[in-house]
């Protein structure tokens, strides 16, 4: 029985008042709020138990490193990956996608080589990858998504070409809420020889991740969307393609020796973790993933569900409301304009006096932003403690706006 | 008045035992132990006043954002920079001087140019100018200690020559304890149009830092050391040389504007931080500023002085141990090996069942480690909340090592 208000009272946050009315969090896109476990273990590593890992051999340091490591494989098992050290260590999905960018893409493309990407990518999904159109003549080819925001598997494989060597999808949108259909895509860009990258941002926030059945060859996730700590984060590298990756950043921990005029380096996935780690952040998030294990993935997605098909009815009653994407399997992410003259800024700052924080913006998604032909939208994302009565506080607050703009 | 017994009780960590005695913490050349007012500014943060910083409008956001921004203060007050915009958040020292190896050295140095080092450098200012070295052919210029491990900064400018792009050196070592004197160095540099980067990871821990007054180009420190969170961390680096950069990660935050064809990025800082930030690390390690700035950082260095000069005397009284390093002006880091069988780890072995916590290994500095003729060291290294009454505890550990081995 997944018991909401129980939930609720794990996340000291959600108890208090902004701007004097309680507190509804609908920005858990951007960030999620952290559960008591996890703001206790911090407190736990730094009073009792905090050393530097990997290099010590006294109580502490082992106590640390011990804590750190057992990470790895709470990542593999809350990502479905048999082999942790198939998981990278990093400081969040734009350092992971940056690792493939700079240690696997780089050495690899050549000027002409193409890489397939679809118009809802964030941000961190998009900028790495201009990085080696800049520098190095790569070619960017877009996928569109359709009227309802719909991105569909045939049109990313119709987009393969004898160039084509690198596929870099959005698992879900952060803008739309829209969920790919990423196995079909793998299966014929593997067919192919192509490689594939998926960001995990969002997905793996709503919905239970199996990355060996889907079988991409990078996954990347981040931390401090799920529940855990921020500057935390992990990514799913499959063997082969770790074999053929260069290391990232250099320091200590990712070699094996340093002298004047040589180097060697550590086997992944230490190659690609250089210096001194987040060691708290990455405990942290590990109590976060086993708090969302505890209350087990299908659990969360149903209850986003029902919270997404209350809130998609009640947004659709309001006729001067536009919601940006409308899938039929899309989650609890809404993105929305208003009829009349309100800015998103003007929305959003209307809905913090009324206690509810949402983002507006163009949320990191600068082709999609060109693609709606919008500049800035609203958008109310949901969490695994978010309620109905939440989505009528929005509905309520939103009543206003419309009153106060129209 | 330098109270040590009441700055002790400000970290909660050094009233615990280990193996049954109290903790003696000598293993702060690795990482800092952290003030209740650090633990308590992440327990606040995460509790009361979280969310993604810049993006967002409401409370919450706006909250996070000055609470993080305003660190960007304290780090430029922290170490004399006169101009918070030449602060650029990291995750510590490592990514740092990676940030300067991809942003600024990687597009601008070319086959045959050279980078001057001391032998004494730590991997995380070794490996990341390797890679340049195997990149494109760049050259390493290694620059000797003398007997007592100090860095004549004539031998670095002599080691200048017309193809010398940057000297990147330690401010202090993280092994010997030496301090170099920079301000020469940077000087003559700078009279042959060479940039110098600092790799300040120990010396700001020790004493006052001042950039303006060093005039390098680059100086990189790490929150973890400073007695701030893990993850956190800040580069100084000087206007002229941000201009010269190109961004290093792409993701949000650091652009102005994506399209599906072109790109623009942020003005510096921002340029050089994408994604999410380490929002509370950095939250932390403003506060732990603010802590260290609040004992003055020249009575720390004064105490530091004092327990450097004790631990001196009672190590040169062990006539069967031999401290690597012997500058007139070395900070508290004494790296040492044992006459006769034990292995740097067996001592730090037994030393750590007396309740003692040193580390034990390379450092993180094979080429020293080359020099100096040793595979290992063990190393004391203390911080400002370390007694004379520790080094006591320490040389009685050590006397037990020399009956154990001898």
């Amino acid at each position: 029985m997944y018991d909401v208000n129980a939930i609720r009272r794990d996340f000291p946050i959600l108890a208090r008042e902004v701007n004097g009315k309680p507190l509804v969090y609908l920005d858990n896109g951007a960030s999620a709020q952290k559960p008591q476990v996890v703001i206790d273990a911090i407190t736990q590593a730094y009073s009792m138990e905090y050393a530097n890992v990997h290099r010590g051999l006294h109580y502490l340091s082992n106590l640390a490193t011990e804590k750190y490591e057992a990470v790895r494989g709470k990542v593999a098992a809350f990502l479905g990956a048999k082999d942790e050290n198939e998981i990278v260590f990093t400081s969040g999905t734009t350092e992971g996608i940056n690792l493939v960018a700079h240690g696997w893409a780089m050495p690899r493309l050549q000027a002409g080589d193409e890489i397939v990407l679809s118009v809802m990518e964030h941000h961190a999904n998009i900028v790495p990858w201009h990085f080696l159109r800049e520098r190095q003549g790569v070619v960017l080819k877009w996928v569109d998504v359709d009227a309802n925001g719909d991105l569909d598997p045939e049109a990313v494989i119709a987009a393969i070409g004898p160039k084509t060597r690198l596929i870099a999808l959005t698992h879900m949108s952060n803008v739309l809420g829209t969920v790919v259909d990423v196995k079909p895509i793998v299966d014929a860009a593997h067919d192919r020889g192509v490689a594939v990258l998926l960001d995990g941002s969002q997905a793996a926030v709503h919905r239970p991740v199996d990355v060996d059945a889907i079988g991409a060859d990078f996954y990347a996730i981040t931390g401090h969307k799920l529940y855990g700590p921020s500057g935390s984060g992990a990514i799913h590298i499959r063997k082969e393609r770790m074999a053929e990756m260069r290391p990232f950043m250099g320091g200590g921990d990712m070699i094996r020796e340093v002298h004047k005029d040589s180097v060697t380096y550590a086997e992944p996935p230490m190659k690609f973790e250089a210096g001194t780690p987040g060691i708290v952040q990455q405990i942290g998030m590990g109590v976060a993933l086993d708090y969302m294990m505890g209350l087990g993935m299908e659990n969360v997605a149903a209850h986003e569900a029902a919270l997404t098909a209350y809130a998609r009815d009640r947004l659709a009653g309001l006729n001067w409301l536009n919601v940006q994407g409308n899938s039929a399997g899309k989650g609890a992410i809404f993105s929305f304009t208003l009829d009349g003259p309100a800015h998103a800024h003007d929305i959003s700052t209307v809905l913090d006096k009324k206690g509810v924080a949402v983002r507006a913006g163009h949320h990191c998604a600068g082709p999609l932003m060109d693609h709606l032909g919008v500049t800035a939208t609203c958008r109310a994302s949901f969490g695994l403690y978010n309620t109905t009565q939440e989505v009528d506080r929005l509905i309520e607050a939103l009543e206003l706006c419309h009153e106060l703009f129209a």
